[in-house]
C-alpha cells in the first residue's frame, strides 16, 4: 500500500447491514457497509479523504450534476480466491483511464496512488462483503461529481470523488450462455469529437431508448454502428466486440467514439499470447454480414468487466437475422472466459501481472 | 390556475434567506426560498406533489443520475411588470419541450397541467423574490433526476420532478454588447440519432472542454458545426443561431441534431409578422465567410432565454476572423432585443400570446 493511505481518515460503520445471500445477488442493487469520499475545490485541490459508514450523499439542488451532467464512473472488481486472498484486475487501467475521462470532460486529475489505496484500504474495511461463491465478485465504482451549486454552463469548481462496492451474483446463473443483438440503424451512441471515449454519464442515458426498444424485440443488446455512416461496427450496449472470421480475430480499432476496454485489451493480449491472430481495424456491418452468410464468421463475442465474455449467437440487421456459431458458445469464446476469469479469481496463473493483491492488515 | 393546484401540499419556510442586492445577482448564484418537488414510481405514477423549503437533495450514492445521466431540464423566466404583475414568457412550450426530452432519455412523461399549476403555486409562493431593476428576471429551473439506486444500465423507476428559481442579473448591465464566438473544428455537440434535441445533462458536459478553450483564446461561446461533415452551422453554445445576409435572414434548420429553442421560434414569428424574409435551412461555414467576404452578412445574432439576444461581432475559424457589423449590434438585432424583452416585461404589446400572467391570490 502507498504512504498515500495513512492520510485516510477512518469512521466505521456501527450497525453492520445483513449481507445477503450469495446467490440471490443479481447487479449493483446491494451495497457494502463503508464508502470513500473525497473533496476537490478550485484553489485547494483535492483534500479531506475519508473512508465513512455508507450513506445518502447531501448535495444542493442545483449542484451541477443533476444540470450539466459533468460525472464521470468506472467499473472494476475485486474476487476472493479459493486460498482466501483477494485480488483485484487491472485496477491502475481504471484509475488511468478514469483521468482520461476526467480531461474530456474537463474535471480534474486524481492522484492514482491516492485513489489506489483509498480503494485498498476501503476493501480492506468491508473485506466481508467479498462473495466467494463461483462467478460472484465484488463490483467497485468509483464515479467523481459536480457538486458546485450554480447555473453557469461552466465546469465545476468543487468535486467530490467517491467509491462505492457491490456484491455481484454470477452474470451467467446456469453456465455461460450466448445473447441476442439488435443493430441499431437509427441511434447513435457517439461520434468522433463526442465524449463516446470518456466513461461518462450523458453516453449512457441516451443509449437507454434504443437499448429499451431492443429489449421490447426480445434482444438483450444494441450494436452500435458509427454515427456518421451507420455502416461500421462500434460496440455492443456496455461491451467491447469481437469476430472470429476465417481463423482471424478482428475487433474495432479504437477511432475516436469507442470506449478503450480493459477487458478488450486484455483479450487482445491473451489471443496474441497464445498465437492466435488478431487485427484491429474498422469492421463494416455489411462485411460481417457477408462473413455470415458465407460460413467464414465463427464466433462473435462482447467483453466487458461485468460479464468478462458474453458471447453471441444472434443477430438482426434491418430485420434480416444472423445465426452465429450455430447460435451456441464458441470453442475460442469459451477458452477466453475460462482463462480471464481464471486469471482474476487467481485459478489460473497470471503471465501478465495483471492481478494485484489486496493486503489485509491485521487479518 | 389549474384545479391540479389544490393537490399540491405546501410546507413553508420559518426562515427566510435576505435576498441580494439587485445589480449584483449575476446568474444562478442565489436561490429562492423554496423549491418544488414531486415523486416518480413504476407503478404509482407522478405523486406527492409539494412545494417545500428549499433544502438539499438526499440521494444514495448509487442513484443512477450520478452513474448514468438520466436527467432533465429547462430553463424559462418570470418577469415583474412595470405595474407589478408577474408574466411567464410561453411557460407550457418548456413543459412540451420537456416532455419531448423526456422521451428521448426515457423518463416518464410529466402531466403538462401539474407541472403548470406547480410553478404557478411555486411563484406565487416566492413572489417577493422576482426582481424588478431594469433587465432582471427570475430564472425558473425545472428538471428531473433519475434516483433509483441500482447499477444496471436501464432507465431508473424511481424519478423527481423538481423546480428551483434563482433571480439572476441583466445579461447585459451596460446594455447590449456584442460577443466574439470561436467555431469549434473538433469536438462535436450532437449527431441525428443522439441526444442533441434533448435539453439533457450529457450534451452540456461534453461541450464544456471547448468552450473552455475557447474562453481562453479570449471568445465568450463557441459555435457548433454539424457532428458528420464540421460543416454546416449548428448552435452558438447554449443558443440558437441567427445570420441576416443580403436582406434575408438565415436560421440552421432543424435536423435532428439542435435545440428547439423557444426564443428561435419566437423570433422566427416576429420577423415573419413584420414581413422580414426569414428562412431555416442548412448554412454552411464556408457560405457564411462567404457572406462575410463579399459584404453580404450585416448581422449575427444567438438567441436564448438567459441573454434572450446576443449580437456576434467577430467569429473565428481556423484562425480565419471575421469582423460582422463592424463589431458592433446591428440595428434588426436591437429591434429583436427590445420587442422581445419588450414583449416579456409587459412593457410592449403581446400579439402573440405568448405571456401568461400569474394570479397571486390574495396579493
Ligand atoms: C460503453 C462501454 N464499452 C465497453 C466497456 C467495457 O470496458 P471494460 O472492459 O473496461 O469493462 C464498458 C464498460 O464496462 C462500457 O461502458
Ligand atoms: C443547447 C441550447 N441551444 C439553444 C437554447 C435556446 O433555447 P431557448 O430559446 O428555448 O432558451 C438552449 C437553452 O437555452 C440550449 O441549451
Amino acid at each position: 500500500m502507498t504512504t498515500n493511505s495513512s492520510l485516510i481518515s477512518i469512521q466505521r460503520s456501527t450497525d453492520t447491514k445483513k449481507k445477503p445471500p450469495q446467490d440471490q445477488l443479481g447487479f449493483g442493487i446491494y451495497y457494502t457497509d463503508h464508502m470513500f469520499v473525497m473533496d476537490y475545490s478550485v484553489g485547494q485541490g483535492w483534500h479531506d479523504p475519508r473512508i465513512i459508514p455508507y450513506q445518502p450523499l447531501v448535495l444542493d439542488p442545483a449542484a451541477k450534476v443533476f444540470h450539466y451532467g459533468q460525472t464521470i464512473f468506472e467499473g472494476l472488481k475485486a474476487y476472493k480466491t479459493a486460498d482466501d486472498r483477494i485480488q483485484l484486475f487491472r485496477p491502475r487501467d481504471n484509475f488511468q483511464r478514469m483521468n482520461r475521462s476526467n480531461d474530456r470532460m474537463s474535471v480534474p486529475e486524481l492522484d492514482i496512488d491516492m485513489a489506489m489505496a483509498a480503494l485498498e484500504q476501503l476493501i480492506a474495511v468491508d473485506r466481508e462483503w467479498i462473495p466467494s461463491l463461483e462467478g460472484t465478485s465484488l463490483y467497485i465504482r468509483p464515479f467523481v461529481i459536480a457538486t458546485q451549486p450554480t447555473l453557469g454552463v461552466a465546469p465545476s469548481e468543487h468535486y467530490q470523488f467517491i467509491i462505492i462496492m457491490s456484491p455481484v451474483g454470477a452474470y451467467y446463473p446456469e453456465g455461460i450462455n450466448p445473447v441476442k443483438i439488435h443493430v441499431e440503424s437509427d441511434y447513435v451512441r457517439a461520434v468522433p469529437g463526442g465524449s463516446g471515449e470518456a466513461k461518462t454519464a450523458g453516453n449512457y442515458a441516451s443509449a437507454l431508448k434504443s437499448q429499451q426498444a431492443a429489449k421490447e424485440q426480445g434482444y438483450t443488446q444494441v450494436l452500435w454502428l458509427d454515427g456518421k455512416q451507420h455502416k461500421y461496427i462500434e460496440e455492443v450496449g456496455s461491451m467491447n466486440v469481437f469476430f472470429k472470421i476465417g481463423g482471424t480475430v478482428y475487433t474495432p480499432a479504437l477511432t475516436g467514439s469507442i470506449l478503450h476496454g480493459i477487458t478488450r485489451d486484455s483479450v487482445i493480449r491473451l489471443l496474441k499470447h497464445w498465437g492466435i491472430p488478431v487485427e484491429e481495424r474498422m469492421l463494416a456491418i455489411d462485411e460481417l454480414y457477408e462473413a455470415g452468410r458465407n460460413g467464414t464468421l465463427e464466433e462473435a463475442f462482447g467483453t466487458g468487466t461485468a460479464a468478462v465474455i458474453s458471447p453471441i449467437g444472434e443477430m438482426n440487421w434491418n430485420g434480416e437475422k444472423l445465426i452465429i456459431g450455430e447460435g451456441k458458445t464458441g470453442q475460442l469464446s469459451k477458452s477466453v472466459y475460462d482463462t480471464l476469469t481464471g486469471i482474476q479469481t487467481g485459478a489460473v496463473a497470471d503471465p501478465f501481472g495483471w492481478t494485484q493483491q489486496v493486503e489485509v492488515i491485521g487479518k
